[in-house]
């Protein structure tokens, strides 16, 4: 009843426990290899997390950053895409227990085991936090921001109360990292220009954004220099940045910060990131950030048949972890591929685990950015044409390009946004 | 601190409810007019619903069909959109209540009254199936869908059990109007061409879809010609369609038909709308469909400022009632807008309302339409064009214009399409 292969038991099976950056990477580096492969995830689709901050102002929609998972299938004639959630990885019987998506558990032996799972948002020990300041990992969470954002002008355009309208048109935005910066930056963009003549009664270009960083600087990927540019920038855009500023306490009516209140009504959270809980199962040794530790060919020390890969593996290179980008996980998982498929075709193994930085880029609002590779540091409108073409060609379909293509086009042309839905709740069922 | 005037006081006010086709063509219609204009709706955008199934058959995203009604301000000096629920009407003093976003009840007085608040969907008394049975009037409807027919292929490429596949990869879709017949060929469309090669274990162009219709043909807008072609159109997709069928019963299981069950895990709701409940805060007369009847200006007999219009109102023409689409939407609301201009400019009213039928279109598939307009019949390829053309002309915004061009160029020359993605259910946050 089907146009292809069933699935060949006699083969060696790779099982792939994510599909972001770094699984999709380690299947497309077997894809000329003798191996089944299994992908598992429970999302249906590959997330382009780097953009995830323009869903979240309603720049773009989600569908524009999202591919689904099962194209995979088309492209690549070894690989089964498993929508599933893992519950059980047994290193010794060399299987994984899934519950399938619909009911019912599954189990999955393997041959050689890759484990993608990422990265999650942590509130440092404050999970309390969590409700009040969402988080930016999913395009649930990009959602859920978005709505609260456009919900924020709402509420302060029918206010009569100047104090409860001022609360609301402030935001605070926590963590002075890319994300941090890129989402701060688009806030300020949205209320001075996108929804500037949106409403009568309040004017959003009165927005007040605020930037929190415990450390001494923001971006301290960066070199200062440029942190320092960023941070004029931003300024220039009309958010306040606040540097050493420690959030103590985040609830309904604000943030507080060295024992002073910020009245506001929006928190959002890009400050820091942990391990998913998956790496947990397989008991291996972790970092401060819940990453497992690997060897140099990212293998968990003592099976040769198990790798950690992209966000989820604490990966030293000159005597420091790599830090959690999308480079690191494409050229990690790939790497776990080749060593795979090395091995399985008696080749030579590649040597060593290397990264190669092909550089730093980060956004701020809509016609700047920052960049830095080795010795070069560039800022302003070219570093920001050179973002745009890299985040365009990378896009995974040729469908999203030529949609986000003229979706910024637009913006660029109209400085309206096209994604502003506020979606319905649930318990909204009449009229 | 405003840089637009503040809503004036001693303007007349006109407060529409609902900002569909029917509210933001009145609106429209009062734009050069010397008013204060309200427009009140508790979604942020205005919906362009013919195209609400290739959302739920993935498509096209939401975003492309959804317009933020707060353009509406910037387009138009003497209009405030207003995000709340009506919790009541008070004829006598002239004034509705409302629940505003963010909390708090609100009373806007008025000196006219437009309630444009469309059509909801119904079960015909049978509220139980709509848990089973999802419908199609939101974007949140067309998103739930979507999620339960991709989850319904997961869930088939998972399961081992040969009947409960069959189950799984059966859909039945309840209504021969054309939301009905939209949606069956749509999701044959996407079996047989779209998710094909997307799975390994299972081959999705061997679903099955069957049209329950409990008339004695579909389409029974359209002439009956013409209904036998759409019919046959639908069987050469491999729909089958079922007429003089009623269905007795929906469970999770399946649909009951004439005594018979269909085994099929997903039913999908297009047979039938009602007016929304605010209408009963008028306490006038409504007929079966809960369509409050009017008088040949649009207003509500003894109510000579109260208009209700689009697909909450019963016009009657030709001693029939007007279906509830676009065009009689439009062509309403502006009517009603012209009649108040009028009356305080003391310029000669309009006539009564007389609708203007530019014609009936309805798709099936990817390039097949129905048309019909007078006595000029047409089917198939030319009358798909003419559908898009329209359909592309008639989208809100320009920027979606593009867009779904795009997205349909794309859609139309590779199969596949661009929305396919599953929300993550709120209770995952691992991994």
């Amino acid at each position: 009843m089907n146009n292809k292969e069933v699935i060949d038991r006699h083969k060696p099976v790779v099982l792939i426990i994510g599909g972001g950056f770094a699984g999709i990477n380690a299947a497309r580096a077997l894809k000329h290899s003798n191996v089944e492969i299994i992908l598992v995830d429970r999302r249906n689709h590959h997330l382009f997390q780097p953009l995830l901050y323009q869903v979240a102002t309603a720049v773009i929609s989600p569908a524009e950053i999202a591919a689904p998972l099962r194209q995979l299938e088309e492209r690549q004639n070894n690989l089964s895409v498993v929508l599933a959630e893992i519950t059980g990885i047994d290193l010794q019987a060399r299987a994984v227990e899934a519950q399938v998506e619909g009911g019912g558990r599954r189990s999955h032996s393997f041959d050689y085991l890759i484990v993608a799972t990422g990265a999650q948002s942590t509130y440092f020990g404050h999970d309390e936090f969590a409700e009040f300041a969402p988080s930016l990992k999913t395009l649930t969470d990009a959602e859920a921001m978005r709505a609260k954002i456009l919900r924020a002008y709402e509420v302060a355009a029918s206010t009569e109360d100047p104090s409860e309208r001022s609360r609301q048109m402030t935001f605070a935005v926590v963590g002075g990292g890319p994300t941090g910066v890129e989402l701060a930056a688009s806030l300020a963009t949205m209320a001075r220009e996108t929804l500037r003549g949106n409403f009568r009664s309040i004017d959003p270009s009165q927005s007040k954004i605020v930037l929190i960083e415990a450390g001494k600087r923001i971006l301290p990927q960066f070199h200062e220099s440029l942190a320092v540019k960023a941070q004029e920038h931003l300024e220039r855009l009309g958010v306040q940045v606040l540097t050493n500023a420690s959030v103590e306490h985040i609830d309904e009516q604000g943030v507080v910060i060295g024992g002073n209140r910020v009245e506001c009504a929006t928190v959002l959270w890009g400050a820091g990131v942990t391990a998913s809980p998956i790496l947990k199962m397989l008991g291996a040794e972790t970092d401060r950030g819940g990453r497992v530790i690997v060897d140099p060919n990212l293998r968990v020390p003592g099976n040769r048949n198990v790798f950690v890969v992209g966000d989820a593996a604490s990966i030293v290179q000159d005597g420091r972890p790599l830090p959690g980008v999308a480079q690191v996980a494409i050229q990690s998982g790939s790497f776990a591929g080749r060593v795979i498929a090395s091995e399985l075709e008696g080749r030579q193994m590649p040597k060593a685990f290397s990264y190669f930085n092909k550089g730093n880029l980060a956004v701020i609002g809509k016609n700047y950015a920052l960049l830095e590779r080795n010795n070069v540091r560039m800022s302003g409108f070219f570093a920001w044409i050179i973002w745009a073409l890299i985040h365009i060609a990378f896009l995974p379909q040729l469908q999203n390009r030529l949609r986000v293509e003229v979706q910024w086009l637009y913006t660029y042309a109209t400085g309206k946004r096209g994604s502003r839905l506020i979606p319905e709740r649930p318990e909204h069922r009449h009229a």
